[in-house]
């Protein structure tokens, strides 16, 4: 039975992504009707640059005035695609207070704010849904949250920026450095004017922090993801990563501690084998491996940004909240009970290639062994090339707690004969 | 806000699943509550032989009479995890008409009277959820039914059945024959003592029709779906498929015709690049592409079957099914708006390869190749190997229609020159 009176959805944000709900909202109307079980009709769309030509978009819904907008009051659902953090929390508040559900994309503001939001929606009894938010079109959240709710998920482990993963991608297969790698993604569009965001771990860490508080059914906020961003990733490292039969990618790693009684979350980059399926991620794509009690490992892969893809999950987004909103119920909202502590770094418990530059004289193997033995970070292998006077010493780790291992290191930078510590990565998928 | 009165769930069944079902909802009880908002009880579970000692179960629950227990009127959720169609579908049929919503993991039941079973929760306004029907613990139908509500989908590529990828993968890695790879699978577990419903390809047919109908919003049956299992696949076909690069699958293809006017669907053993994601999908592990207009490829991966990676599943859709309960709703039905015809495997097009037997003397290519010619099949490759007087010819055609290379392997036979016709394969996933 299908419903005649349309379900008005207020489009906040017409750029990247929000063109592509426009148009697909325009293109596909028939077949969202049809799915929702009423028509959507777009009330008003939001932008900062009222006069730009936007292709599809009738001029009479375009507004700059994006508050008035969500708070006429005849709006069913608010679809947040402007980004950042005001006035995009604002306006969802806003949106709620007036009636409205959300789906939105902005993974900054989610893992800024998410608990606050959450709130926000069940106080008013609306949803708030955002699988744009974290790798674009793959679906996740709702597998996470919906799927697997009778589930234990243990780990979370996956490469959820695409711009960085096109540059290591070009490094590893080129031979590529950093800098070089980056001015391609730039000059090719996979990477923005500004790539702080992505480079640093950024972005990487607030979809950390959306996916740990779903998968473990606690509060993780940005500020509990550990960061470490991948500009200093090197050739070298490649060089090493290929010795080991590895490669290197930017992980994102949210895990349950073997007790259970608390969860941690990151972001570096990582070796990871060569045999693993992320090793195998190519250019801009996504995957996330998701680790759990009963279902094993799963793993889901796609396209990880983009417009088309990221509308593609809106969308879904938009037709379940319409239906939501039909038959007069909501989705699962945030499921936070569990409320386990969030630690910190130096709880991780993994492996790690150390790079040491040396004096190659003999006895320095003995000290450095000795030093690891010290500090309870058990060796897996060594290898030494030596030249002149100089040697490098390429340690391998077996599985060490992170304090452990900075122990670990801080000791061996004040041996005479370590001259420095040229690289430190974590080894991880093993 | 906890509601006390419990869920009363029934167990159809206590198996390889359902055993899993029910001592996950023992273990995870308090989990389970938390999530759903109201704690799940096992209210009784019905079996064949009730004798049998059964791990964590209360005797007292356990009976023979599952009519009796669906009809008992108290029973909020039926978990059907008996398989196969009678008295499967009395029994969902009857929890309907008892106020009860169902969750089952029966592909066979689903491909058959999916139509006709949804017909009857939706006139009872329950609901009936079956991810574990397809690909055990791979979230498959929610994504699709939700995520990509909002999105067309193209193609759906995958591998849904462990047992036959166990054997084609022991065949490509080993050299076996079918035979062999067979035996060793039975001896694993892998493979049941009767094979026929996974080997000649009745279990991943069931499994297309599940997903083309859900994918395309059609009504797609088992018998729309056409089927050649894998029993026929040589160690000689793994070697040719080796020569180009590829290596064997048995594939689950469910496809929107190019006008989009009509869809496929079929199951067959196919030629697959190594570099294909699926081609490197190992054991009895199952994993699925999804082509769709505005997401791109998104690749879902994972435990096809298995006791506890199922019973994720089955729990997963316990867990939203208590939850529409409760908000008094329920999720969304059958989607079959599109009505899209299923057309016959003569209009499905791809590439073929083909292995003939063929005297070995000058002129035979120019005649097999006048007879594709004339059959409107153009030719990529041919490899000619002679050895006296008998010689093989490997043909890879482009792109054509089934009822095309149909015809040209009639008209094949019919040639003097042409001893016999080796092998006919299809090449998918370029
Ligand atoms: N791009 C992707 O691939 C991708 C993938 C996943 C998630 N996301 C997320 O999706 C969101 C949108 O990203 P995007 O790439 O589409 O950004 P974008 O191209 O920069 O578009 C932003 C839009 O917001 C409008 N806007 C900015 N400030 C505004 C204000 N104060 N009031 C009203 N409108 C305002 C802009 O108006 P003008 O058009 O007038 O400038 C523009 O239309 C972000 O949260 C992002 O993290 C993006
Ligand atoms: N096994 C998997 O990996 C897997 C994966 C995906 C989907 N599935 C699906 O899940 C379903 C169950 O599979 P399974 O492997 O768990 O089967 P199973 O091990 O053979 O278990 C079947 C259960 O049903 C009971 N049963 C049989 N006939 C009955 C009847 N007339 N009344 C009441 N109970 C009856 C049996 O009782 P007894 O215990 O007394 O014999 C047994 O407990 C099937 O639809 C299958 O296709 C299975």
């Amino acid at each position: 039975m299908m419903r005649t009176r349309p379900l008005k959805v207020a489009l906040l944000g017409c750029g990247v992504v929000g063109s592509e709900v426009a148009r697909i909202m325009t293109t596909h109307a028939d077949d969202l009707a049809a799915r929702i079980g009423a028509p959507v009709e777009l009330a008003g769309v939001a932008v900062r640059r009222p006069d730009r030509v936007r292709d599809g978009i009738d001029p009479s819904l375009v507004t700059t005035d994006a508050t008035a907008l969500v708070k006429r009051g005849d709006i069913d659902v608010v679809v947040e695609v402007i980004g950042g953090i005001e006035p995009a929390r604002s306006l969802i508040t806003t949106a709620f207070e007036h009636g409205a559900s959300v789906v939105s994309a902005n993974k900054a503001l989610l893992a800024q704010d998410g608990a606050a939001l959450h709130a926000a929606a069940e106080q008013h009894d609306k949803d708030l849904y955002y699988e744009a938010a974290v790798a674009g079109a793959i679906p996740l959240i709702r597998p996470l949250r919906e799927s697997l709710a009778g589930d234990k998920v243990n780990r979370v482990l996956g490469i959820v920026n695409g711009t960085t993963n096109f540059i290591l991608d070009k490094m590893d297969s080129t031979g590529a450095g950093y800098q070089e790698a980056l001015d391609e993604a730039t000059a090719l569009g996979y990477a923005e004017a500004d790539p702080t965001a992505d480079v640093e771990g950024f972005d990487a860490a607030a979809k950390a922090a959306i996916l740990a508080g779903i998968a473990f059914h606690s509060r993780v906020r940005l500020d509990d993801v550990y960061r470490e961003g991948m500009t200093e990733v090197t050739a070298a490292d490649f060089a090493s990563a290929k010795n080991m039969g590895c490669t290197i990618k930017l992980l994102a790693i949210c895990e349950r501690a073997r007790d259970g009684g608390s969860v941690t979350a990151r972001v570096h980059p990582a070796m990871i084998p060569l045999s693993h399926p992320l090793a195998s991620v190519r250019g801009a794509y996504n995957a996330v491996f998701v680790e759990s009690d009963a279902s094993g490992q799963l793993m889901f892969y796609g396209p990880g940004a983009g417009g088309a893809p990221t509308a593609s999950a809106v969308l879904g987004d938009l037709v379940a909240v319409c239906r939501n909103r039909l038959s007069g119920a909501t989705g699962p909202g945030e499921s936070a009970y569990a409320a386990l502590p969030v630690s910190g770094m130096g709880d991780v418990v993994t492996r790690y290639h150390i790079s040491l530059d040396v004096a190659d004289k003999p006895g320095v193997l003995a000290q450095v062994a000795t030093v690891f033995a010290e500090h309870g970070v058990s060796i897996d292998t060594v290898r030494q090339q030596g030249n002149n006077g100089e040697a490098a010493l390429v340690v391998v780790t077996h599985r060490a707690s992170d304090a452990s291992l900075s122990g670990t290191v801080e000791a061996l930078r004040k041996l005479d004969t370590v001259r420095g510590v040229a690289s430190i990565m974590r080894v991880e998928g093993e």
